[in-house]
């Protein structure tokens, strides 16, 4: 047991968003097992490493996990510097915990590498900060993806209460999140934005109500839901020039 | 008006979490306005700027805030590349909305650049992930600090439904905080983390409870205090280290 394992936060999409360190680390690394979303052009930085594709897109399955501890330890026992490259930030929804456990449990020593998650880049895109003096101090970031000892309802209480709500992995089950939030009393008129594919060319935005959520059809690339008063003007004029484009035609 | 400015990320304080983006644009930059937290070593990539500082730390006064919108439009006036450079990421609790609105409304374009988040930075140290499978899959991020327009418990809602939740720009007011949450109902064996410097070699870590935390003293670097389930471990270890210490002496 010679090596260290790096947990690495890829960041949003955008390779620039990448941070100086995990930059530097990813060029002197020896094997890096990387999400299926990290860009090519940040897998390029690691020269000299043999890249592993460990992609779980969605539906991550616990057996798929079980294989990624033992390639990480495996690759720890016969290289200096291992990386496992995670998109956004690896503390956040990513699994971090059950490889920092198995790897600690092995020996293996770890250091983890904060990134830039989604929200932020998606804020970045739309323009709006996900907290606003007198209208919102409190952020969730929440996930409607079940894990086994959680009641099904624990996200909803988080996005009942906090002024702005980013909901991660859920861009692909809108209609259920909407349902769920409505049922649970949050207001219909709640102003809602779908950022797919944050900070990337493919940039994709849609505004709505909560109550119009289930209508959004994002595309195949990673979503986020993001609700709360702050993106109150930003819905209005969308739908302003919604109405305006539907007079002139 | 022919300039720009970009409202970026420092980051949590290790100078190497600065985003590779974040150095291009400081390295091409002509004026930088920057909060008092932003290291040296970051300021230094900005060879050709004059560096202005607008520190406000803690206690943000509305007058310094039209302060630096001024000398953000007169900046953007003379100058092409203009930077607005914020701790951790604009976005979260950076007044950024403030300057945005303001700039935008003067006809002055504005792109924001995402960073990294000191509760990112302060997971990594920790090794403990903000979220888990089966124990926590919402995060609120929250800020006791008054804003007006806003009930002076907006904060504590998100704080109870939360699984895991990050306090900002609260350590200061550790006493005050922990009162308000057990008032509320915060179980008093809810396990908490002071993280104090985060990705800096001040690092400090104080491990409590949530009935412990009014007796934690933080040094005077910028603190988050972390409480949730995903902390129980190392509150427990902790306890366990100091106990063994005790019998020791």
């Amino acid at each position: 047991m010679r090596g260290k394992v790096y947990l690495i936060g890829a960041g949003p999409g955008d390779p620039e968003l990448l941070t100086l360190k995990a930059a530097r680390l990813l060029a002197g690394a020896e094997v890096v097992l990387h999400d299926a979303l990290v860009h090519p052009e940040v897998l390029a930085l690691a020269v000299k490493a043999e890249l592993i594709p460990v992609g779980k897109r969605c539906g991550a399955h616990s057996t798929a996990q079980r294989f990624i501890n033992k390639r990480l330890v495996d690759a720890a026992r016969d290289h200096r510097v291992v990386i496992r490259l995670k998109g956004g930030d690896p503390m956040l929804f990513g699994r971090a915990h059950e490889e920092i456990e198995f790897l600690v449990g092995k020996g293996i020593a770890v250091q983890v590498v904060p990134g830039v998650t989604a929200a932020f880049a998606a804020s970045a895109d739309l323009g709006v900060s996900l907290t606003q003096r007198g209208k919102a101090r409190s952020v969730a970031f929440v996930t409607p993806r079940v894990g086994k000892g959680m009641p099904e309802s624990s996200w909803i209480r988080a996005a009942l209460a906090a002024d702005t709500v980013a909901i991660y992995m859920g861009a692909g089950e809108a209609e259920v999140i909407a349902k769920a939030l409505l049922a649970a009393g949050k207001p219909a008129s709640t102003p809602v934005a779908i950022v797919e594919n944050a900070s990337t060319p493919e940039l994709r935005i849609d505004y709505a109500t909560l109550a119009g959520l289930a209508q959004v059809r994002p595309g195949s690339g990673p979503a986020l839901i993001l609700l709360g008063e702050v993106y109150a003007d930003a819905v209005e004029a969308a739908g302003r020039l919604a109405r305006s484009a539907s007079h002139a035609a």
